[in-house]
C-alpha cells in the first residue's frame, strides 16, 4: 500500500497505492472541501502535476449529501476526478467555521445551517459518510484543539481522540478504501507521543498529524511535528494536515512527512497573493502593472507560459474570475512543482541542499501559514 | 474586406476579413468588456466556435487605459486573443450604467470614478481610443436613448448620433483598422431610415444597428431592424448591437444581419440560467439536482462532454466560480453553435425551413432580452 523508495537524512521518498492511482511521495494535495478544487477543473488540476485531492466528509454530508453522492456513482465519478480522494472527516473545519455547539464524547453537534436542525457528527458517522462518499483515503474523526487552549483542554482533546479513533476502527467496514488517524496533541511532548503511540496500536494505513500551523512558531510547529512523526511507523505513510506554504513544505520534508494539503495555495490566488521562488507577492500592488513578463520568470506553468504580469495585474484590479483561475493554476504548479523537485532531490540523496538552497532565496519568517 | 457568399430570402451568409483573420457571418461575439470574457480563457472562447469578441473602448480607456494598452503590444497581444476584436465606443454603456452626467453636442460628460474628475467622450476621443487601442473594428460613438424616449428626444439623438458619426468619420486616421457607424432612431421608421441614409453617405466599412433589444417588444423590434436593414449597401456587414437570445438571433438573420454581439449567454451563465434549444432554464432548481444527463443532451460543449446536470446543480449551490465557468462555456458553445448551423443553411437555402424548426421548439415570447 505504501512503498518507500528512499530516505535521506529523515527526509523520505515513496508510493503510495490507492484504489485510484500511484500517488508518488512527498506529495501535496489540492483542496477541494466541496468535490471541487475552486475555480478549476479536474483536468486542470492533473495538468499543474496533482494526483490526489482532499475532500471533506462533513461539508459533503451538509450538502449535496454522502448517500447522494453515493447513488450518483461516489465522489470520483461525481467531480470528475480519476485520481486519488482524500477525505477529510471535518472536525477541524467544524470547529474552526464556528459551527459546532459542543464537542461531546459522544461526537461533535451542530446546527445544520440548511435544515436548521442539532445534529452530532460521531466518529461512526463520520465513517459511514466516508464509506459513501468512496473516497480511496477517509480520515477518523478527531478533535482539534484551537490554538492557545490550556494544557487541560489539549489533554481532553487528546484523550477524545485517541477513544474516537479507536471507535472509527471498530465502525470500519472492510473495503479497498484506506483509513488514516490523527495525531493530536498540542505543543506537548508526552501528548504528542502518548497520542502517537495509541494511534499506531490501532494500525491504521497510515497517519495524520493535525492541530498544526494553526498559529505557533515554526519553531514549536517543527518540535510537535518531530515528537509525532518519531513515533510513527516508517512504513506507514504521513500526513501533515494543512500545510502548504514553501518553508514549511521544505522543513516538514525534511521531518518525515509525506503528504501534505492546504487551502492556502488556491485561496492566496483568489486573493491575489502570488507564490514563487523568491517568496510571495502580491499582484495587486502598481509595481506590477506594467511588467510584460510572467507572474514568475523561468515558470512553465500554464499561466506564465500565455500571460504577462500587466494582464494579471490589471484582472486583480477588475477582480475577475480569470485572474483567479489564472493566478490558482499558478500557485498550485508552483507547489505542485516543489514538492516534485523535493522526491528528486530525496531520491538523489541531495534533498538537505536542495532545501537549504531553496529556502535561502525565501524571505525569513518564524511564524506558521501565509501572509494574505 | 466583406464578401457576400450566400443570400436566403434576406439572410445572408459571408466572410469579413479583418487585420486578424477572417470571420465567417452570421457570426456573435462574446463579450469582452474589458479585454477578459469573464471566468475564460481566449482558448477556451475559441473552443466554443466564437472568431471575433467584442470590448469596451470606454471601459478600457478608465482602466487601464487606451494607451497603456498600446504600450503593451494593443489590445490582442494583452489579453491573448489572437482573433477579430471589435471595440464598442462606450456611449451605450455609459449611458446605461448611470455613469454620464450630460449628453452634450461636444460629447458624453461623465465622472471618471477612478479619479474623481470630470471629462467628456467625445467622439474624436472615442476614435483616438479605439485606434490606441489596436481593435479590428471601431465603432463610431453615438447617442442611444433610453427605452421609452419621446419622439423628441430620438429625434435630438438621432440627429447627434449622425453629426458624431460624420465627426468620427474625419477624426478616423488611414490604418487597416475598420470603422463601423451605428444606426439610431428608436422606433420610428422615418428616424431609422434618415439615420441609416445619412451614415451610409458617409461610407463606413460596416454598420451597428444599435438601440434595440431594450425594453420593446419583439415585433417593434424587427420592425426597427427592418427600416435600418434596408436602406443599408448589400455589399457592407451589418451589425446588430447587443442581441443573444436563440429566437432573436435567428429572426435577426432573416432580416439580414451578419453580425451580433451579447454579454446574455455569460451573464445568464453566471447567474446559472442555461441555453438550450428548448429554451433557457435555471440550473438552481431542485428538478435538477438529480439529473446525471448534461445540461442539454446531445450537446458536445467541453461541460456537457465532461459533467453531469447534477454536479453543475451542486456547483450551483455552492456558487462556486467553476460551475460559472463551465456555465458559461455551454452558453456560449449553444450560441457559436446556433448561428453556426443558421449559416449553414443559409448555404444550402434552407435557412427558413431551419428557422421555423429551430423556433418551434422554443417556448413562445413576446418580448425582446432574455429571461434571467
Amino acid at each position: 500500500m505504501f512503498e518507500l523508495e528512499a530516505i535521506c537524512g529523515r527526509a523520505r521518498a515513496g508510493k503510495l497505492k490507492t484504489p485510484h492511482g500511484k500517488v508518488e511521495t512527498p506529495c501535496f494535495m489540492p483542496v477541494a472541501t466541496k468535490a471541487v478544487v475552486k475555480t478549476l477543473t479536474p483536468e486542470e488540476v492533473r495538468e499543474v502535476g496533482a494526483r490526489a485531492l482532499i475532500s471533506n466528509a462533513f461539508h459533503l454530508h451538509l450538502r449535496p449529501g454522502a448517500k447522494f453522492i453515493e447513488q450518483m456513482g461516489g465522489i470520483h465519478q461525481f467531480m470528475g476526478w480519476g485520481g486519488t480522494i482524500f477525505t477529510d472527516s471535518g472536525g477541524f473545519q467544524l470547529i474552526r467555521s464556528g459551527f459546532e455547539l459542543k464537542v461531546r464524547d459522544s461526537g461533535i453537534r451542530y446546527k445544520n445551517a440548511n435544515t436548521g436542525a442539532i445534529e452530532e457528527l460521531s466518529p461512526e458517522k463520520c465513517v459511514e459518510i466516508q464509506a459513501a462518499l468512496g473516497s480511496d483515503v477517509a480520515m477518523a474523526l478527531d478533535d482539534c484543539p484551537r490554538f492557545g487552549t490550556g494544557r487541560e483542554g489539549v489533554l481532553e482533546s487528546t484523550r477524545r481522540t485517541v477513544a474516537w479513533a479507536r471507535r472509527a476502527a471498530d465502525a470500519r467496514k472492510e473495503s479497498g478504501q484506506l483509513f488514516f488517524g490523527i495525531v493530536q496533541g498540542g505543543l506537548d511532548e508526552k501528548l504528542r507521543k502518548d497520542c502517537a503511540d495509541a494511534l499506531v496500536s490501532l494500525d491504521f494505513d497510515g497517519y495524520g498529524i493535525g492541530g498544526l500551523s494553526i498559529g505557533e512558531s515554526r519553531d514549536e510547529m517543527l518540535k510537535a511535528l518531530r515528537w509525532s512523526a518519531e513515533c510513527l511507523p516508517a512504513a506507514k505513510p504521513r500526513y501533515l494536515m494543512g500545510v502548504g506554504s514553501a518553508a514549511e513544505l521544505l522543513n516538514s520534508i525534511a521531518e518525515g512527512v509525506d503528504i501534505f494539503d492546504s487551502a492556502f495555495p488556491t485561496r492566496n490566488a483568489r486573493h491575489w497573493t502570488i507564490m514563487t521562488s523568491a517568496g510571495n507577492y502580491s499582484l495587486s500592488r502598481a509595481e506590477h502593472a506594467s511588467v510584460k513578463e510572467p507572474l514568475e520568470e523561468g515558470c512553465v506553468c500554464p499561466t506564465c507560459r500565455n500571460y504577462s504580469r500587466a494582464y494579471l495585474h490589471h484582472l486583480c484590479k477588475e477582480n475577475d474570475m480569470l485572474g483567479m483561475r489564472l493566478a490558482s493554476l499558478h500557485n498550485l504548479f508552483f507547489v505542485e512543482w516543489l514538492v516534485a523537485e523535493a522526491r528528486e532531490a530525496i531520491l538523489r540523496k541531495r534533498f538537505p541542499e536542495f532545501r537549504d538552497h531553496f529556502l535561502s532565496g525565501l524571505p525569513q519568517k518564524t511564524e506558521t501559514g501565509e501572509e494574505e
